[in-house]
């Protein structure tokens, strides 16, 4: 196997205790179902929701997960684990079942957005691979939304993987931005692997190869006279203006329009205006005006509320590393084992017992009013959010991402306005069920009753 | 090719933008020799140097870049390509010249960590690759580093791998921090990929599905009698300190003894301290303390001056996305095109032109003093940190990881005191060769005046 597909090898890709512990289960006979759930305890600074994503890269994952004869002959290496335990995770198959919420919903602090149910030790190996999908898809993700709400209907690109945290992080910022509504993204790889459209033409070492901007300008027209967005803030921005009418004067002139200009530095507001009056004086209102550089929905609300005129918005780092919440408190915990409900009561980390269900209620007028958490068994009558997508180790369905992002877009548009501003003071209603409140207490209060004891 | 493979092809890993431009210059018949240049503006916030890291993983790439045929496909497809580059494309082999800065070497904001002179197409395709791999590496290294300075010496175990952006941003997170002197981490397929030492013992829900605490530490015991670290905090911490006694006597009944105990959450200074206590008072003073539970470099520090008896750290979601600073203002520019140097002008963006070395210079005591950044033919006395890997297409040498961890070891030794502080306030001085600012002086002022020209 080459350098890069040892590297990314998901199976090894796991916390060693997933191991010791599954050695231990096996060497215990402990075989017995248990459910875990994956939710985010709280909300990062400036968030009231989050987005649902991962399921897809998880299911290609899940369906493919074999232990190699490569990483075999390295567990056996470390010398922690016995030949009984290596043949049995030379077997391994998954062959519990999965319930998600479909990539594209909307969820929030303390709902599963999934629970996997299986012979304990199945979930447990699967539990690194699980967060670390979709943790880095569901921050994107919710980043991305708040991209797309700033925005105001203005086209988003996708910029960010010169500097995501590898490539895995890039191709999921691609993927992830789409989901929610990106017009797709300057990711080659992204473009191959998920059919995402792709988007780019030249950065400052393309002009600063050419002894004159005007020669940079006009030999990529030449080269690509039906896709040309100029670069405009090499040396001057408004100069390069003027060239860029020039240019558009040679396209037109062999029956092509100049596609756009980006700016990509210095005072946005005034220069994006500026660069907007020459077009317009020069009869040329249809070349489009990108905007980029350090970018993210803050900046780009205030860029918007100051005037600035920018039709295309290119969204780099601070997406790709969602800079202001660069990760989710996102934990998988044991639920419920052999039937009975399972909690820890280590301090800020309480989570709710047992299988569960999330129920979403609308108003009059369709816009989402609040959810219920309860548990599994306590049917209702509202749209309930997880649904089954692995059953007895067989993947039921797996959405497309067109799916996928349809699903959001319908979700989006009902969530109350309050809730999709980038800066929010309210907080959505999540009750918790009757029965699920009652069955709480009651394990919180044996557990605290069997600490007294010692 | 399988999913996974496809994900991680790192040569469709680029910005379309590389793509396009170099189809622009391969039009035009550009083909002179450029020099570009990889470095950062400058320093994020509590940071006052950096750790060069990444060119391993990048000459592994470099080693094996070749346009697959699913490649070329894909970009025929996108309909923007003539025959001639995609056959230019298929038989792409890097020629050019690489200089770098050997992993672990400690470095300074607008210092080169590499510099590629190359065809100017070779340079520009490269360009994505180039930025995303050594902005990772360099990133958690970095942030690794502080993590090190705060630990006064205890041992630190990278945690990170469930909320790292993508599995490529785990295994890069354990190695990265490897290098700067964690004893290993939890990663199993960085274990696997770099030799790196793997730990980890067992998680809340291996406590929870057992019906009682002390059970599920008797069964971990009989697993791995030799290597047991058992997670206190489940329920309560002090009463689970008291049960790792019983263990820790049934261990050293059968010859072994308890290894370490971990704790995740709760008051961490006052907690160790009870939990030491119990362990001396029990003749047990060789059990370990281990912490985790969202630390990173400024929960350590206050958590020793605190007083916390803490002997090992688990350092996980704040190193793996480098929390505070998730993000390097990183910089990969056109330095020089056929001999010519190349400057752009926009705002805040300025970069040194020309082929560069830095020289470092040592004060009596073998600290670092300063540097010095000059262009490369001005030879100077000091040691010269950029270093000839690749000529001509051949890599020259790939220092081993243990190579690289051991010339941070030695580099950071000779770092003042003040600089390795977790909230600097000095700015190391790097000064600029006479040579080079004369340069870089003479071509801004070429440049403006061919922009009053117009």
């Amino acid at each position: 196997m080459s350098y890069i597909g040892r590297l990314y090898d998901p199976v090894l890709a796991t916390d060693l205790y997933e191991l010791t512990m599954a050695a231990s289960y096996f060497r215990e006979g402990k075989k017995g179902i248990a459910t875990f759930s994956l939710h985010i305890r709280d909300y990062p600074p400036n968030r009231a929701y989050f987005v649902a994503a991962g399921l897809a890269s998880f299911l290609e994952i899940l369906g493919d997960f074999r232990f190699s004869g490569d990483a075999i002959d390295y567990l056996r290496s470390l010398g922690k684990f016995d030949e009984d335990f290596l043949s049995y995770l030379k077997s391994f198959r998954f062959t519990g079942s999965v319930r998600a919420l479909p990539e594209g919903t909307i969820f929030f602090a303390q709902e599963p957005l999934v629970e996997i149910t299986a012979p304990i030790i199945e979930g447990q190996i699967l539990e690194t691979i699980v967060m670390n999908t979709f943790h880095v898809e569901t921050l994107i993700a919710s980043k991305a939304a708040r991209c797309v709400a700033a925005a105001g209907g203005r086209g988003l690109v996708d910029f960010s993987l010169r500097r995501t945290h590898g490539i895995d992080a890039g191709v999921k910022t691609a993927r992830s931005s789409y989901l929610v509504g990106f017009l797709g993204t300057s990711n080659v790889l992204a473009g191959r692997l998920y059919g995402i459209p792709v988007f780019g033409t030249m950065a400052h070492s393309y002009i600063t190869s050419f002894d004159r901007e005007i020669d940079a300008f006009m030999a990529y027209a030449r080269s690509f006279p039906e896709n040309t967005v100029l670069l405009l803030d090499t040396y001057d921005t408004l100069k390069a203006a003027e060239k860029a009418v020039e240019v558009a004067r040679y396209l037109e002139n062999r029956g092509y329009r100049l596609r756009g200009v980006r700016l990509d530095s210095g005072d946005l507001v005034e220069l994006s205006r500026r660069v907007k009056d020459i077009f317009v004086k020069n009869g040329m209102d249809y070349v489009s005006i990108m905007a980029s550089g350090s970018l993210d929905e803050f900046a780009l609300e205030e860029l918007i509320k100051s005037g600035a005129h920018i039709d295309a918005v290119g969204i780099g780092t601070k997406l790709g590393v969602s800079a202001d919440a660069p990760y989710l408190d996102l934990a998988y915990k044991l639920v419920e084992y052999e039937g009975k409900p399972i909690l820890k009561l280590s301090p800020g980390k309480r989570t709710w017992v047992g299988r569960k269900q999330v129920y979403r209620y609308f108003d009059g007028r369709g816009q989402m009013s609040h959810d219920v958490l309860t548990l599994m068994e306590d049917k209702r009558e509202g749209m309930p959010l997880l649904r089954d997508v692995v059953i007895n180790g067989q993947i039921l369905h797996n959405p497309t991402l067109d799916e996928a992002r349809a699903n959001f877009a319908e979700q989006f548009s009902s969530l109350p306005e309050e809730y999709r501003s980038i800066r929010p003071d309210v907080k959505y209603r999540v009750e918790i069920g009757e029965p699920l409140l009652r069955l709480e207490e009651r394990v919180a209060r044996e557990k605290l009753r069997d600490q007294l004891r010692g």
